[in-house]
């Protein structure tokens, strides 16, 4: 067991964009503005406790074994071999909930970092990473890492395969910014995942891919012009979005500020929408913003950010 | 209608790999070494006529309505506003015929290039592909430019959208090697496709868009075990392989040679290994040849090709 940096650690993990149009499953990046915090001491009995949670207006389960920092914490002790060291954690929630913007990845990802470090940092990127999924799949029944990836690495991350990630990060041109809204809505995500189905048309499968690859070469070229022809969602979004009242107004409000795409966080209910510059992307938030309300008569909460923000970090 | 800049004009087109494993319909790449050669002049009479084929066996038709090299040289003219412009063509075919190394798309495209010389250039690449790809429509019965844009471009290319295909040429690194083996066979093109069926799982889709980016990202980064791993084809290979005998033996051995990947070269019967050097190709084309002959008694003919390879060209 690795002997105690110090006594006690706080540290930060973003929340994130996942999918991003064309990469369901497959595509994330960092979303700085909103975010986690955690902070983790020692304690002298065995086990991990959650003795605080804030910002959440009491909807996250206090039990540490239910809550994804809890989870995470107790599956990194487990991994390290000290499965009863005892740890106490307060989880400041910076973000909404159930919003598509990976708030349980980004809870995980911040205890983890933060408890890494409290113990001398015995375990790697891609062991912390596996840890936070095996949390996520616990909490929420499904072994992703398209949030925990892109929180944990930060940036614009491609992320193969489910309980053993294999995580790939993709430039990120320094002029991408992201302009998000996130209406007062929740969408379930496992009946999001369910409206999908098992299978899909050979020929939308063959658009997305041929899109996934662009994307990528865009991301390398710094290529605009193909970002925006790959940012084309032909197999989630015509079916979830029609789970997010005013989807089809806040999108055609984006593109008509120039986004380069526009579509779902996640499963939503947030939408991102990819932009050349912090200023398009300043005027894109408020458009969006403004075409909810005339759709819905909804107030949402709109973020604008960089693209390449970093991700989870020990707090000084 | 532009002068003609010459009598006669000699263009060559090289045969084409596509798909590459996990790319279904949307890469491809040049093949040299395999190509043919479309010999163009003006003649009196109006209308397009092919005088000669060679290296065929007698197996294409004479008739230049139904040749692909004789429709794509219909389509340009159609597409120049003089369709009765009088053209002979002779043709000589030096690759395999229906082996997946996009036989019909090298006849179009060295048609086209040839005849684009002798009228005095008057389309550029993208409208010569875009006849190319009506050619093989008429021809084949489908609208795919996965070989006629390696066969266009060279090198190693992204392909989007049907009728109206968008081209992204992707990096090459300079080490990239094939080594190819055609077996004595016929694949129906059209029997290969119905066996995918119209829908896919979309597990099965999200790992092949997974891999898709990855390979763009393999090639950016020249990332040899990037690249290796994003070499698996999910989707297309594990139903089609089931038509070329040997495969399964093939590709173990080529993967016990230490090629990248190995797979069908468009719907087969010919397999590509994507290797690092020229030397590993050539092992890997060995080894490869005696599989299939230890597997099915047949001879197969290898080919060994740089990936970066050019694309169609006038010749001297």
């Amino acid at each position: 067991m690795a002997t105690p940096s110090s006594a006690v650690v706080r540290a930060f993990a973003p929340a994130s964009a996942s999918n991003i149009a064309c990469g369901f499953d497959i595509f994330g990046f960092a979303a700085e503005g909103w975010g986690d915090t955690v902070e983790a001491r020692r304690r002298e009995e065995p086990g991990v406790v959650l003795t605080a949670i804030e910002g959440d207006d009491g909807v996250l389960p206090r039990e540490a074994a239910k809550n994804t920092a809890g989870i995470a914490v107790m599956q990194f002790l487990a991994e390290v071999g000290a499965p009863e060291t005892g740890i106490a954690l307060r989880l400041t929630k910076g973000m909404p909930l159930r919003s598509g913007l990976g708030s349980s990845a980004a809870s995980a990802v911040a205890a983890l970092t933060a408890v890494n470090a409290l113990l001398g940092a015995p375990l790697a990127k891609e062991r912390l990473l596996a840890a936070a999924v095996a949390a996520e799949a616990a909490a929420c029944g499904s072994a992703h890492a398209d949030n925990a990836a892109p929180s944990l690495y930060g940036g614009f991350v491609l992320v193969r395969g489910g309980a053993r990630p294999e995580v790939t990060p993709l430039p990120v041109p320094a002029e991408l910014t992201c302009a998000f809204l996130h209406p007062p809505l929740e969408v379930d995500t496992g009946a999001a995942r369910k409206l999908l189905g098992d299978h899909i048309p050979l020929h939308a499968a063959v658009t997305q891919w041929g899109n996934t690859a662009a994307l990528v070469a865009a991301l390398f070229r710094e290529d605009w012009a193909l970002l925006q022809s790959a940012l084309v969602d032909v197999v989630a979004e015509p079916v979830r979005s029609r789970l997010v009242p005013g989807f089809a107004q806040i999108q055609a409000a984006a593109r008509a500020e120039g986004a380069l795409g526009c579509s779902l966080s996640g499963s939503g209910p947030t939408l991102f929408a990819l932009c050349r510059g912090l200023p398009q992307a300043e005027r894109a938030a408020a458009t969006m913003a403004m075409a909810l309300t005339t759709a819905t008569g909804l107030t949402g909460e709109t973020q604008v950010t960089r693209v390449g923000a970093a991700g989870a970090r020990v707090l000084p």
